[in-house]
């Protein structure tokens, strides 16, 4: 996409006719980008200084993995050993350099040929790591290839993609969706799994394979790593860190991309249900947001809307709450609110929350394993038989609904569904019921009505911020500077996110020193750890500072629908605030003022 | 608010600083006003030109009820004679006048004393309307005074209120919600309903009462009005169109406030799910939206985001669809896109849609008629022995699930609650059954999963877009205006927005002109009539051209978030484009290409 660079509010933007069209019933041209779409093609992201001109890696400090370091180096004996002439887990960073680089005319620089695969689910932004690989790849050598696997790594497995070329591309800049090369959540892992993957990227002649991805993926991207290099495979792997439930988090990875879209979409809808709830004054809203692991969205969330009360489901494991303290509590907040007279209020629940509570954990291990052994669901009274007695009480006081969704709804290896839970409608029956039993024993005279809401796809494919267009652009770029530098087994890594984002640092973080052993079905499994919510954490501090003053009062934050343009459009989430920059907001310019 | 005004976009925006604040879990200064909403309240509304300066009122055309003019006539026997001076039953328009008006400094002018009355469900853009009023009450003499009553009509009859004034107003400019004096959905119709109106409006010498609300609100404010009449009391009633069902509808009211605002946040949240539907590809969404009496809302997000199905209650009704109907209708669509092997798509289902197929709301009919005569609905055998053997049959074969929701979800008058019926699990339970049942006949290969989504809450209290906060500003000026020239029992109107907001013109249509007779509760009854979706208007007649490809090609249009600023941020919905102004966008302002 070229045309005349336009300057506001610091950024450039491409030229884009300031008049808006007529509406098109055939889809505006046929392909149904929106005017805000189409604005958005024109926005042209920060790039940090060291992606600007020529630049060079400088090997770093060296790591040891989170934990199990011996035995992962011995399931990795290459990634973890000297390869290529690079020494073993060190991190390396991007530096300027004098020698020619991307920015010259090709030069002594070969095209390479670069496979890039999403995988797992949607996250604000993907379309620009891979714009910015591409355009990397571009500015190394304008020959090079850029190979898009279809589907996730089912495409890479079964050569199943689409070369991936300017034109196309250019109508993705910094839109929302996977949809220009789908994704999916099969996984490369498996010996033959492994082979296909090889056989693949032998017939592409690939220098790289980029893998955009969560944790899982990025741990399979380390077994492809060190399968190509047992193979002695020329194809380079370099993961890229993609989750909205922000728990891929370290040293290096200061935020995952597409966190920061989601959660500003969810609390723009969180702000609005918040407002409505003081506006009617009749109604409890129970939220539930995705996270199944981590909590990381609804603490950013509570922190953007302020509501009345946020479960944090690393909270309620650290103090070993079931499902009567969880209810309790939320009753306790009504009550209290009931004695002022108010009767509304936001209560934000996060999606793995049932698995948290200890009760109700025991209970679906039990039912999960109960099935297995082929007990018929439908038989609810042999179902209770054949749980222990705690486990049987608490099933039997769930709502029918519940059990059914408990019973039925199991994912293809015969696990509960944790997403489909209805953990707001559980909660909003069992409150309501320990409501009642209280306004009978004439300790609570309120009145007590409840919504239940859901938020999770409304904010996977939505068009990234600012930030993630930014940030996803810059690991793009250096995830092709990795590559281009022969580098395999590393994360692409963009930090010093507190600083404007022309002073970013880029690099690379072994993906083995992120590592630890997780018993996974009975054995330890060498898997990229979970950054769970820190209890002792900037935003958790935040939060708890704040929450008893939150349940009471009516300080609600509506947060309004993410802007592109304007003095806050610019901000990166309070978390990251909260993280790297001790509150202060994170901006991807320098303020004007600041300039001076 | 006073500041020093910037020109952007074309439009003014008062002084704010540019800089981002850091983080305040105190709520930025203990009021949580989120950056956003900050920079809204620095947005200064364009106002139609007959607004600014001094102005006269002029007679125009006479107008008859929509429908049964005599009788209401009849039971309006002031309001449609002569009273106060002026004709009956004809609109008036403002126009620019010689004479001292509202600008000069007082004058000849005495203060006014009105008060105003959120009525019914939120709608973005409340805050405007009676900001608007203030503005005009402040120019018009600023010693006048504004009543602002309390939770609804509620706070009318009990004289629950307090003074508004400019710094607090100032505080809501341009913000969503209605929790500066909050709402409610009691009526003044009833005798002691309207004396206890009339002691609340002697109480504080009010000259005029501006009641915010949807049809049937005003059509309470004509019986108020008309109460006052005979009364003698000098308290003129005027009503604002308000809803964002976008039902309020007619010849001088384009378009009610918050149906824009309303359906921009729907349709972001449709298109970022469709967007997701196109990238994962292995999910049906089934997404019901407000809109109980009228489709507007669903058919407006259609033209925004290209669905591959929207269900709309008039063509419905028209065509007198059953549930069996519109199951087929959507299976349908799912096999055509199975063959062509896609397995994902949305669908959206107007909340009203169990109304209107004709065996449900057979059905619900004698549900309703059964339980008051005290038919136990936990027995529901004996619920199925007291239906017809139509609705018998179909009750039968819904889910347990919706036959509870049917039986138990009932509001204070026994009715069932249609809104807390989820339409969207009945339709996908149904419509799965028929394709497994297509599935075993071999007529259809696909694979259907799907998703339950409900849209509602979320758009009713958000920022309101340009044009919401432009028209709602408008609105209460006009209001204001209509009152100060003591007419009484006209709606406020600000019509031709097909033009830029400066040429917009401004006046008030007589309640009574768009009456007719509808059977309520056995009884003919003089009520505003709701504007259905046409079935051969030009947003039902566009949305019909395309629909048989927006089945099965992929033409998704995701609008995104709400934008403040750049070149789309003037834009009105597409149903107002297409209603007035030819499929034309509505914009606030002619594009700097007009003005060359």
């Amino acid at each position: 996409m070229v045309g005349v660079a336009t300057q506001e509010n610091g950024l450039l933007y491409r030229s884009v006719s300031s008049k808006p069209r007529p509406y098109d019933a055939g889809g505006d041209g046929g392909k149904g980008l929106s005017h805000v779409c189409l604005e958005r093609l024109s926005y042209v992201p920060v790039l940090p200084d060291c992606l600007r001109g020529r630049h060079e890696l400088e090997e770093g400090d060296a790591r040891e993995c989170v934990g199990g370091h011996e035995v992962i180096c011995s399931l990795f004996p290459r990634l973890s050993n000297a390869h290529g002439g690079h020494s073993p887990l060190k991190m390396v960073n991007l530096h300027p350099a004098a020698a020619p680089g991307p920015d010259s005319e090709g030069g002594e620089q070969r095209p390479l040929r670069l496979g890039v695969v999403l995988s797992g689910g949607q996250a604000p932004g993907g379309h620009n790591v891979i714009i910015g690989l591409h355009d990397y790849l571009q500015r190394w050598h304008p020959g090079s290839t850029l190979v898009g696997f279809l589907a996730g790594p089912r495409g890479v497995m079964q050569n199943n993609y689409k070369i991936l070329q300017a034109e196309e591309l250019d109508g993705y800049r910094n839109q929302g969706g996977f949809h220009m090369i789908g994704s999916g959540r099969d996984a490369i892992a498996k010996p033959e799994q492994l082979a296909a993957a090889e056989k693949t990227c032998l017939a592409h002649d690939l220098d790289g394979m980029i893998v955009i991805g969560g944790d899982d993926s990025n741990t399979n991207a380390a077994i492809m790593a060190e399968h190509f290099l047992k193979q002695d495979l020329k194809t380079n792997v370099i993961g890229v860190p993609k989750t909205i439930d922000g728990d891929l988090k370290n040293t290096d990875v200061n935020i995952s991309f597409g966190f920061d879209t989601a959660c500003k979409v969810y609390s723009e809808m969180i702000g609005n249900i918040m407002i409505d709830a003081m506006s009617a004054k009749k109604y409890y809203h129970f939220i539930r947001l995705m996270g199944r692991a981590a909590s990381h969205v609804t603490l950013e969330c509570a922190l953007q809307t302020h509501p009345q009360l946020a479960l944090i489901c690393e909270e309620v494991a650290a103090h070993r709450w079931g499902l009567k303290d969880v209810t309790r509590q939320i009753a306790d907040m009504i009550a209290q609110r009931a004695e002022l007279g108010k009767n509304f209020g936001v209560v934000l629940i996060p999606e793995g929350l049932v698995e948290f509570m200890h009760d109700v954990s025991t209970l679906i291990a039990e039912l999960n394993e109960m099935l297995a052994k082929g007990i018929n669901p439908a038989d609810q009274s042999d179902v209770i038989a054949h749980l222990t007695p705690e486990s049987a009480d608490l099933f039997s006081n769930l709502t029918p609904g519940i059990r059914s969704e408990l019973l039925e709804e199991r994912d293809p290896h015969g696990n509960v569904q944790v997403s489909h839970i209805q953990t707001e409608k559980l909660l909003i029956k069992l409150v309501g019921l320990e409501l009642a039993r209280r306004k009978a024993s004439g300790t609570y005279r309120g009145k007590f009505a409840a919504l239940a809401h859901f938020f999770g796809y409304e904010g996977r494919c939505s068009l990234p911020s600012n930030f993630d267009a930014t940030y996803c652009n810059a690991l793009g770029q250096a995830a092709g500077a990795l590559v281009a530098s022969g580098r395999t087994g590393l994360m692409a890594t963009v930090s010093n996110l507190q600083q404007p984002a022309n002073k970013w640092t880029v690099g690379g973080t072994p993906l083995l020193s992120m590592m630890h052993l997780e018993r996974r079905s009975g054995r330890d499994k060498p898997v990229i750890k979970k950054a769970l919510v820190e209890m002792g954490g900037a935003p958790m501090a935040s939060y708890t500072s704040m929450r008893a003053i939150w349940a009471i009062q009516d300080w609600c934050r509506s947060p309004g629908p993410i802007q592109f343009r304007g003095p806050s459009a610019d901000m990166a989430s309070i978390t990251l605030a909260l993280e790297t920059n001790e509150g202060q907001p994170c901006l991807l310019q320098s303020s004007p003022e600041d300039d001076c």
